[in-house]
């Protein structure tokens, strides 16, 4: 039985990476590093540093080109076929080279808006393979220490939710906190800005990080200038925020 | 000028430990240990456990008593008056050590439905004290990785929320997906159970581990006395589960 590791290792400092992270990736027999495709170049190089700094002797590294995403028959179809061909280029590498302990390191963690669970699943149904998930740190905790912040107001919700939805729905109905993940577009401005704070953090962690936070309608267009400049430099940016609308003293 | 690391050591396993925050460990003068009060005794045992396992040799411990939280001005005056009484404990302590780097342990994630931070805010006005925050794994990522479930369906949001509100609200307004946190009173009893599915986890990524999951309708009852036997059994129990009122396949 083949077991397929996932292991979050965080948003791109070698500090987040924790214990049984290191350890499975020193027990695995082959590392799969996705290097092109919808994956930036810059993130296969950042997990071949991560692999280098933390191990005293990596295990193989399998640098494969993931498939191309394609747009002909609408974006859901799109990317239901797009991680078939994923889970075929996985399968075909772990058969490759015979192993039976391969791994793949996940940016931030596998349960937070990430294909790689549900492309396990497919693999899974084509190999003898079971999936193991170790836990890493998300880009939430990574915002939240970065500004010395909570996460929640004393015992109340937040909603982790996407760009998308906010540029689609607007703010989301009661709620007051919200983490807002994978927006290229900073959604932010499509919201009223009056009585909102916002927590804005880029390259979380790693050398470059950029941090901005005040009131929305004070800093919006910083970020956004910011963030774009940053992206022009980098060639590729993450970034994550967290809004308030009534926020605490 | 202190600095205080509020250190994230995760859900108890020593694997969920990070590299930043054993060399944060490592590098503090003093490492504050609150042994009573509400904070159970088992839980100072786990953090004096992790710091032997993680370092060689562990900085000074200071394993202190905390302040009762008293109950007569109602619960939120309650509150405010123990975290002042907190507060004041551990600059008595840092004070009596003449700590400049001292450190706290904080389950999961200092972020997430922790009041250290709050805490350590009032320290940092009696002392010329800067706070650092080392991100930890939370229950959350703990619960999905034991589960090997995502956290979010496809692009969609989710909810983090506590047992008292799904007792005192109900399900929250169009929310799909839920995390619920800090209940120890098995509060999905409350809701209707008609489609919603659950996965819940205690003790996460500790040997004792529990894991349940199914339809809530056929699963509850045997949650709500898996839990109680097992916090009868050790005295203490931590919990966390996601909802989910329309699944996928």
């Amino acid at each position: 039985m083949i077991e397929l590791a996932l292991i979050g290792i965080g948003t791109g400092s070698p500090g987040h990476l924790t214990r049984e992270g290191i350890a499975a990736m020193a027990n695995a027999d082959l590392i799969l590093i996705p290097a092109k495709g919808e994956d930036k170049a810059d993130l296969a190089e950042l997990r071949l540093a991560l692999c280098r700094d933390a191990l005293v002797s990596p295990p193989p590294l399998a640098i494969f080109d993931m498939p191309q995403r394609g747009a002909a028959n609408g974006y859901r179809q799109g990317v239901e076929e797009w991680h078939d061909a994923i889970a075929a280029r996985w399968e075909q590498v772990i058969r490759d080279h015979g192993a039976m302990r391969p791994a793949l390191l996940v940016w931030g963690d596998p349960s937070l808006y990430d294909s790689t669970l549900r492309i396990a699943g497919r693999v899974a149904h084509r190999l003898p393979m079971r999936v193991k998930v170790i836990p890493g740190i998300t880009a939430i905790q990574a915002l939240c220490a970065a500004h010395t912040i909570p996460l929640n107001a004393v015992a109340a919700p937040v909603l982790i939710t996407t760009g998308r939805q906010i540029r689609d729905h607007g703010w989301p109905g009661t709620a007051e906190r919200l983490v807002v993940m994978l927006d290229g577009e900073c959604s932010f401005r499509h919201l009223d800005p009056q009585g909102v704070h916002i927590w804005w953090g880029a390259f979380l962690g790693m050398p470059n990080q950029i941090l901005i936070s005040g009131p929305l309608s004070e800093v919006a267009d910083r970020i956004h200038e910011t963030r774009a400049t940053a992206r022009a430099e980098h060639g590729w940016i993450m970034d994550i925020y967290l809004l308030d609308r009534c926020p605490s003293p």
